[in-house]
């Protein structure tokens, strides 16, 4: 019998002999690498921390303690330690065990994540009400250093300082988030690891500074020729003691008895403790030591050689974007491109081989990766922001006061629109067409395939104002590539000539409704229009209109939440103009769609193509 | 003539003898309070940076450097400087000068601003266009204290410690920002002001350290037992020098020599520098000297005394909430309320008076605002988080993803919704219905007068989810008081039994439209129904369909922009169900609305009662 075996629910790992833990550790490496190489998932953070997540149950009192995974894409071995080890195999699919905290799954997950940035804020929340109503439990935010450069993390930081109260906050150090780290706090943190080694849990401020005696009347001088590293030498963790945080650390993350120990004594504080661990991503499993960046989200991997299981030359949107806009700043040197730690996901570390000096990755920080970008385009540059979907969230407020009031010309790049799948709730591209079609003088596109995707970023760096273009994430069809009508704003492209029926389809829909109406063709003899909506807004009225006017019926479909979406709109517009024929709106429900495969999920909510087939038959009827 | 009468365009202000800059100020503060005290506007943060906005005329070189003004309500002093002083008369009117800087009235702004925390991230954008375009000026961005507890400022900062570029960032201390300010950022820059008195802009770092040598070993000892203030002792603004930005101050903000000299030193660096500048809100009128706070943003008083013109005892929709959630947190333990440095503008300082200990004020810092509240609800309490509804523009995403995703029970006083007025296109709250109705499982009210309101926020406490509340600036109105339909789910009210023509009225458009229904019957003898609409979200669809399925003529009514409004919803929803009369959506424009009085606005686009009479005449024909 494995120890694994042993661990069947929170608290089991106390009753392990701490001669075992490396055993254990390796035994969870193990189990994760096994797992992960199959069903796919996050795979170099969890490595990373396995003796950092068994450090931190062997500390707390769980569920009845609270630990805040920010992001959470971190909390496998938590997951295992809790319970939930032989859901493994249903990893990140429909009905299976999500990739992230689920309160739902456990109550040893205190909160649902996602975003980044959020752990401490939460955390901050959490001791307040505890300390009001009189309770006493641990709370413990978990956060990596690249979720450490987003302004929400300071912001909580900021008010933490204030606390008089215990609160631990983990600095999971790992060197890089996503993507290497960036910006200053990442150079400071650096400064901070290649100090003086690590720390035993003594004050480091203490230890600093008993050195000084000894250099005696040369420390001026060295002060005046060395001022940044002196610095550090001081006083360790100052730009937190100076938020009013107490610093502990640095701490090697993989010594569980060090960890312990720190963990301890930051338990004994009466003010927020910030202890900072340091970790190697990747950890035990030699591929992702090598390449971390890979191994941060994958696919299902040969686990011998770490190689993907298939490599068959698909060709996403997100390749034709970094394409097209290495095309395009090849003919305008005005171009550059903005990305918030996701220069592989957003196909931007290409752009970047070519143009280092117009490429900025600006960390986690969506809110001033967008703003960044108003500020270039205002003085005379043409900008692209590459977000996902989901995290441009973050930067609504930039967008609409910024951007579109500021009237700029910023390229919005929105990848991972629509169904995302494995990721989950947090993770889906479903609210964009919402959020981003209420800001006055903002475009917003979708194309129907490839080729399309390369032709609104034309167009979009030619457009004088922000334009948004959303794509799904997956496979860049080709279908329907002889329909290429020349852009032109506002307007949408006919695919199949207005008639009765006509269907205005966005974006990825457009493809599968071309289908669809074959086989409505096919199967019951009706001829239906169908119209590339291309332009979500502004709407081209006009084809609306005269597609209302001739129709009986008008249907919209478009993978996003029914609520703000194209449909409504549409709806409004007709029915403003006397449409008296029937209207069908196909789009997401109003709700949060939860992990598995996209076609999965399709299929669960009725949104596969044969379920929209019945229901344009049952509308027809 | 006075000095003043010299200054007619930017730089004129170089020409005035250094002997006459105090007299100067002098002027341009009375200058300041004799139009201020008839127009409005912001008054105690202009009066502070009299002399600083002095001293950075004279240091730059205006419209070819940019100087970008964080917030933004602070340029006055700029205005005057730059051809503006015979508008002032127009101040914050429709169609007048705007209280914020504005790129279509003079070369001179740089940018449009009103949100926080926004100028650094701008300032960073225009300097790495500058390099890239080989182009050379100066970027400056002012910010002041309480601005930079946003976190978006923390991400620039951040992005900027890696420049290796001139980039300047004048930090405003005036101690506060609209209240007073919190934070271990705040206490930080305390403990930098008060440190040694004002530095001259000899490097603060030299001069700390000089002293090290007289102190001796004693040193160590001192260190030990005065942790903090032994680190700024060592090395002043060590918090921004850490991050890559090099500090200098603090610096007095009132004395214009030193400002130049410290800016020209500053102008010689090649990297970002910080210059901590702290001046005296209010300065120069002893009524706002002595009550900063109340002389933030004001309506026209008697300059003599500072009083307000008229106190007539109007009951604004923040009274009503004030009082009401003090009403509510008696009975329940569990309320604890939140607010974005906003204590006053939200009525919530009368909550804190009552419940210290139940009350935070987080700072200017949204995002931290909503997920604090977030994880104290996790964990059992009731948090009502109030903040304007342009401002909540920057949660969207903690909104959705931290606080609905997780079903948590938090209220969201949304004060400032609709048209906000004089504060003008970066103020009005006027897309909350569209960005809020689309968060699946947040409910989203409207209520139509004071009454309503305390209702709503009894209803929303008891409710099992996050509940937005969207309410008016200016006067709640007691019309309608007879009608209290107890509150149900989902649920709208009859205020006139449907009919074949019925109005749904969102908020304080239910009391126009009763009015204009009163006129319709009157002039018309057309007898229209009434609902308030209650529940943006969910639509109380039983209500709407059955008056559907009645009517002739269906409308709604909403002061949001059209797109993702309530009236698309209620577009989709009835056609979808077959309807076939006729449909009328009376909502905003989807453009961004300037400033003016609401009335000269809701006129110039229309939306007046009268126009809406007219509307609804045209559309019955």
């Amino acid at each position: 019998m494995s120890i694994l075996d042993t661990i069947n629910e929170a608290g089991d790992i106390k009753k392990v002999d701490p001669a075992d833990y490396k055993e254990l550790a390796r035994e969870i490496r193990s189990f994760l690498v096994n797992n992960v190489s199959v069903t796919g998932g996050h795979l170099a953070s969890n490595l990373g921390v396995v003796e950092l997540t068994m450090a931190l149950h062997l500390f707390l009192d769980l569920p009845k303690d609270k630990l805040i995974f920010d992001v959470g894409h971190q909390s496998y071995t938590h997951k295992i330690l809790t319970g939930r080890k032989d859901r493994f195999e249903t990893l990140r699919s429909f009905g299976g065990l999500s990739g992230f905290p689920k309160t739902s799954e456990s109550d040893c997950d205190a909160f649902n994540t996602g975003h980044s940035s959020t752990s401490i804020s939460i955390a901050d929340g959490m001791v307040k009400a505890r300390d009001l109503m009189g309770e006493d439990y641990r709370v413990v935010a978990l956060i990596g250093d690249g979720a450490l450069s987003g302004g929400m993390a300071y912001e909580a930081l900021n008010n933490a300082g204030r606390f008089k109260s215990n609160m631990i906050i983990v600095l999971n150090d790992n060197k890089m988030s996503i993507s290497e780290n960036v910006g200053g706090m990442a150079a400071y943190l650096g400064k901070l690891r290649t100090g003086s080694g690590y720390n035993s849990v003594k004050s480091s401020v203490e230890k600093g500074l008993s050195s000084i005696p000894v250099i005696g009347d040369e420390l001026v001088d060295k002060i005046r020729n060395s001022k940044n590293s002196i610095k550090s030498l001081f006083v360790k963790g100052m730009f937190f003691e100076n938020m009013g945080i107490t610093y502990i650390g640095p701490i090697d993350g993989h010594n569980i008895p060090l960890m312990l120990e720190a963990f301890e004594a930051a338990g004994k504080s009466r003010n927020p403790v910030l202890v900072h661990v340091v970790t190697k991503k990747g950890k035990g499993y030699r591929p992702a030591e090598v390449n971390p960046r890979m191994f941060h989200g994958v696919e299902p991997f040969i686990k011998k050689t770490g190689r993907k299981k298939e490599n068959n030359g698909v060709v996403t949107y997100t390749d034709v974007f970094a394409d097209a806009v290495i095309e395009e700043a090849k003919k305008n040197d005005r171009i550059v491109a903005v990305c918030a730690a996701m220069s592989d996901g957003t196909g931007l570390s290409r752009f970047r081989d070519y143009f280092p000096g117009r490429f900025f990755d600006v960390g986690i920080s969506e809110e001033h990766a967008v703003t960044f970008a108003a500020g270039m385009a205002k003085v005379g540059m043409r900008p692209v922001v590459a977000v996902y979907s989901t995290f441009l969230q973050r930067s609504y407020d930039q967008i609409l006061h910024d951007v579109a009031l500021n009237r700029l010309p910023v390229v919005f790049a929105v990848d991972r629109a629509g169904i995302v799948g494995r990721d989950g709730e947090t993770h889906q591209g479903i609210f964009d067409l919402s959020y981003l079609s209420s800001i006055p003088g903002l475009t917003v596109m979708a194309p129907k395939n490839g080729a399309e995707l390369k032709k609104f970023l034309e167009f979009a760096f030619r457009h004088d104002g922000p334009v948004a273009i959303r794509y799904p994430r997956h496979k860049a069809t080709q279908k329907l590539e002889n329909f290429d009508a020349p852009v032109e704003y506002g307007k949408s492209e006919i695919i199949r000539d207005i008639s009765d029926v006509t269907v205005f389809a966005v974006g990825r829909m457009v493809k599968v409704m071309d289908e669809i109406i074959d086989r409505l063709e096919k199967e019951k003899g009706i001829k239906a229009g169908l119209v590339n909506v291309r332009f979500v807004s502004p709407i081209d009225k006009e084809t609306v209109l005269s597609a209302a006017s001739r129709g009986e019926a008008l249907i919209t479909c478009e993978e996003n939440v029914r609520r703000g979406g194209f449909g409504e709109a549409v709806a409004d517009m007709i029915l403003g103009s006397g449409f008296k024929g029937k209207f069908l709106n196909l789009s997401l429900p109003d709700e949060f769609l939860s992990h598995g495969s996209p076609n999965d999920i399709r299929d669960h909510i009725s949104f596969d193509p044969n379920s929209l087939y019945n229901k344009i038959c049952e509308f027809l009827q």
